[in-house]
């Protein structure tokens, strides 16, 4: 018999409709038109008015014959102009690519290419950036650009369309297109791979749904929150917040580059209740002279992510007013998919253990289906012992559809059912993952397997350490040994032998760097450290050719 | 050319899962296992319990042959068990028939037999109404009892099998089915329909998923809410809040019957944060003698439905310390899907003006798509000046499958693309919808319509009048004529003329009521004026037969 549930019970368009985050602007600019959408240096704007300037954006997209399937580039700070194409893009059925404003000419030029980019809408700042990538480049997008009043440096002699009389041409009732199907591409973000090009993870309109909802619960965003731009939104869309802010009518307080004043101010003057940054942001904003610093009177909530936060910073960061939740996830996971989801009892315990409890990872995000450690050779969970290493892996609507135009890897990423993230790492009694390493991070000396983030959590807890990133150098004997790149924190000292000692009291002797070398570590624009450019240095430093540390010195 | 951005980016088990709130309860007990999920009395359950007992369930109803596409009822007051049934029910691919305990023993027969069903699931309090219906009705469902310490009422002589006793037999690792697809029916929900047949309402898992979600973001609930089941979870699986609070991890605190004293007992003592309810609950509440209120010396969620809030009784809980919202929903609408979305500028308004913006039913829940105000026969937006009446209509994620086995009733309900709610509104300038009247409640009095709504507005005015209803007398001369049936506040006397002045007063005059009944006005067992009622009583009084009020009037 068939079964009666699936009979006469079909999708019809009065209850099915494609999931897609593009309504709940729609939504918030319908009933709350008048609330504050964003802030941007003197710039209020209203919901209504960035609902409508999101479809003038997608409607003079649509006059330049740009339409499904058809990708435009964004080379944005974090500004209004790029908030909107997070809607005004995909309203015209095209897909956003946000591009690092970082990189290098290459690599933009790279990206552009693979993804073939109709459009690139570019902040003025970036213009000469945008420049050098094109004469590289073999497309030639229309280039549109953002002259931000908010941004201060010289002008560019290059003649093109201005964003603002772009959107003057655009239709603010444009009727936009919903997606045909919520699996319709909604964004692609490139991801700084170490190893071979760049790969160009494609995001659909359900998992932003999905994810951007996630984020309101988990961050515990209620209506009208107030949320501050420390985050790039070119990474990963901003972790779907630009999204998330509209599904609770919240104000987004827009910031061109994270600097401990501004930051300070907009928490203060603009009633910011949430942020998100590496932990750099937090050391930032703690590291700022105290007249800087602003009396909060309340709670904010600070998330954090790429690197577990060190227990004196978030020592710090409590006194300050801040709750700091660490969050993990990759590209390939809309961003953060994971979270540290904190126990209250927890917050009786030393402050050493706390801060073990929330350098783990954590546990899924609601719309995350399923998390796990698996041996990726046997695709069986490890032991739950918080010791067995395996490779943490994913599955559920927030896993990317898969990398655009490279059916290779998109297979290998999702060999066995699951998405493999690459990342090394345990899973305690008590279901909470740990990142013990990224594959390419163990460093195997004498045979043995050495987490390098286990001999960096040794020297975080020196007192003079502010900064450590610990790589394999090659080793004659043992094949590789621990390299240790230090930053000391500011009035602090401390040499190679005194972190030496150090280490072999709470170390395994074969876990003890090799070489310390006291510099300021290269990061990316969203607070990573580049360790592929450290294990060259140590390489090099290996063969004696120190110089290849040069110019990195000199970057602070 | 393709769209690249649909190639060889298909769904695989790695980045597609369907939705199901069940994977709510999954997270919940893997993430905080000790975390009190239920309270009943003195009982404390946790989400490791819940879920265990929740995969007992399933697995032995698995082994009792009930699967995908089966039908398992539960006649259950707010108690554990039925929480356990929104979960174990679906867990072994049945769809869960939860009747309303108040319902007669004859539509009880006709749902059974309706939804074919195979295992009822019933408190001993109910045993001897299901008893009733089952000697009526053609199928033979499994019984099992659930024997709940909290009632104190006689025992029952029925032979059959305990719940406890049932799940006992279960594996409370049972490897539990997820939906097939996410369209896959989750439960079954008879409207009392006023005229014909009841219908069963099919919803299904992604529904339910998305409704769940969107009232944590409607209602502000944070992890580890506490939320007190003042509503009954018969009524539209208790508008998705059994799943919704296993999403933040909350606390659900039972309720077998909705009296002052438990309730203010468990606001105080438990912690509640969320509650919903008719009106009638919150006139409940505010009545209560003085040594029955506890002092919360914090804000309390309250939200109504069902009824616009009268002014004073919103005062009355504002001083008590309650936040009242006012939804709106139907069965096929998975409960709310409406909210009354306030502003803060709203709150510095004149209590009347406040009570009348909080009258209105609102704007969309975000997981609902469209819902607008349209003339059913032209199927075209009404104008949005308040005035102008049509039917609400809704079109979403968060509308039913249909009516089972009705492809009849199916597809009128479709008709044109929308779900027709049978309620008549208009829509205001915001935006903001409100109802008018349902179409059946329409009077038509020489050949002009008159909304009961507003006929009952004024009289509610009158300081006198506790409880007001008017339909539909007929009338020699007009056809219709109002007819009013009145509560009056306890202490307060007025009579036929004193209130038929006061229409006179406030009133076109061909709106006024030609009668005036005073009484206790039957209700539906979640609070709603059972107005088919009132309607016979009135058709009788005006064929010269009052004896019809007679069993109505002895029931308070």
């Amino acid at each position: 018999m068939n079964n009666p549930y699936n009979t006469d019970l079909d999708r019809n368009p009065a209850n099915y409709q494609p999931l897609t985050p593009l309504n709940f602007l729609e939504r918030a600019a319908s009933v709350f038109p008048d609330h504050t959408a964003i802030v941007h240096g003197e710039l209020r704007r209203s919901y209504a008015a960035f609902y409508a300037r999101s479809r003038q954006l997608a409607s003079a997209l649509a006059q330049k014959g740009i339409g499904r399937g058809d990708t435009v580039s964004a080379l944005l700070a974090n500004t209004p102009p790029m908030l909107e194409c997070h809607y005004g893009v995909p309203m015209c059925g095209a897909v956003l690519h946000s591009i690092n404003t970082r990189l290098d000419a290459s690599i933009i030029a790279f990206q552009l290419d693979h993804a073939m980019s109709k459009v690139v809408i570019v902040d003025r700042e970036f213009m000469p950036l945008l420049q050098e990538a094109l004469t590289i480049a073999k497309v030639s997008p229309v280039l549109i650009q953002y002259d931000d009043p908010e941004f201060d440096g010289p002008p560019t002699s290059v003649q093109t369309t201005d964003y603002e009389e772009f959107l003057t041409g655009g239709d603010p009732d444009f009727a936009w297109l919903m997606p045909e199907d919520e699996w319709d591409a909604i964004s692609i973000n490139y991801t700084s791979g170490t190893t071979g090009d760049p790969k160009g993870v494609v995001s659909h309109h359900r998992g932003a749904y999905l994810l951007a909802q996630g984020n309101a619960l988990t961050t515990g965003m209620l209506k009208h929150a107030v949320y501050l731009w420390t985050l790039p939104m070119f990474h990963c869309n901003g972790w779907c917040f630009p999204w998330t802010l509209s599904a609770i009518i919240g104000t987004h307080v827009c910031l061109r580059q994270v600097r401990a004043e501004p930051i300070w101010n907009a928490l203060a003057d603009e009633g910011v209740t949430h942020l998100c940054g590496a932990p750099i942001v937090m050391s930032l904003m703690i590291s700022a002279p105290k007249d800087v610093q602003r009396d909060l009177n309340r709670t904010v909530q600070f998330f954090t992510a790429a690197a577990p936060p060190p227990e004196k910073l978030l020592a710090d960061m409590r006194d300050a007013g801040f709750d700091v939740t660490h969050l993990y996830g990759l590209t390939e996971t809309y961003g953060p998919a994971v979270v540290n989801d904190w126990h209250d009892a927890w917050s009786c315990l030393p402050r050493a253990e706390q801060a073990a409890l929330k350098s783990r990872q954590g546990v899924r995000y609601l719309p995350l289906e399923q998390l796990d450690v698996l041996d990726p050779d046997t695709m069986r969970a490890v032991p739950r012992d918080g010791k067995t290493m395996g490779e943490v892996m994913f599955r559920g609507n927030v896993v990317m559809k898969g990398y655009f135009r490279n059916p290779k890897a998109t297979n290998e990423a999702f060999k066995g059912g699951w998405f493999h993230s690459g990342d090394l790492g345990v899973i305690h009694p008590d279901g909470y993952i740990q990142l013990k390493d990224r594959s390419k991070d163990v460093i195997i000396s004498g045979g043995e397997n050495i987490s390098s983030i286990e001999v960096e959590e040794a020297l975080y807890r020196h007192p003079a350490v502010a900064v450590v990133a610990v790589v394999a150098m090659p080793h004659e004997k043992w094949g590789e040994t621990p390299c240790a790149f230090v930053e000391l924190a500011e009035g602090q000292t401390a040499d190679a032998q005194a972190l030496r000692a150090w280490c072999r009291e709470h170390l395994a002797s074969y876990k003890v760097p090799g070489q310390f070398v006291f510099m300021t570590i290269p990061r990316t624009s969203t607070g990573k450290i580049q360790k592929f450019l450290l294990r060259d240095a140590a390489r090099e430093l290996s063969a004696g050719q120190p110089d290849a540390l040069a110019p990195t010195i000199g970057t602070k």
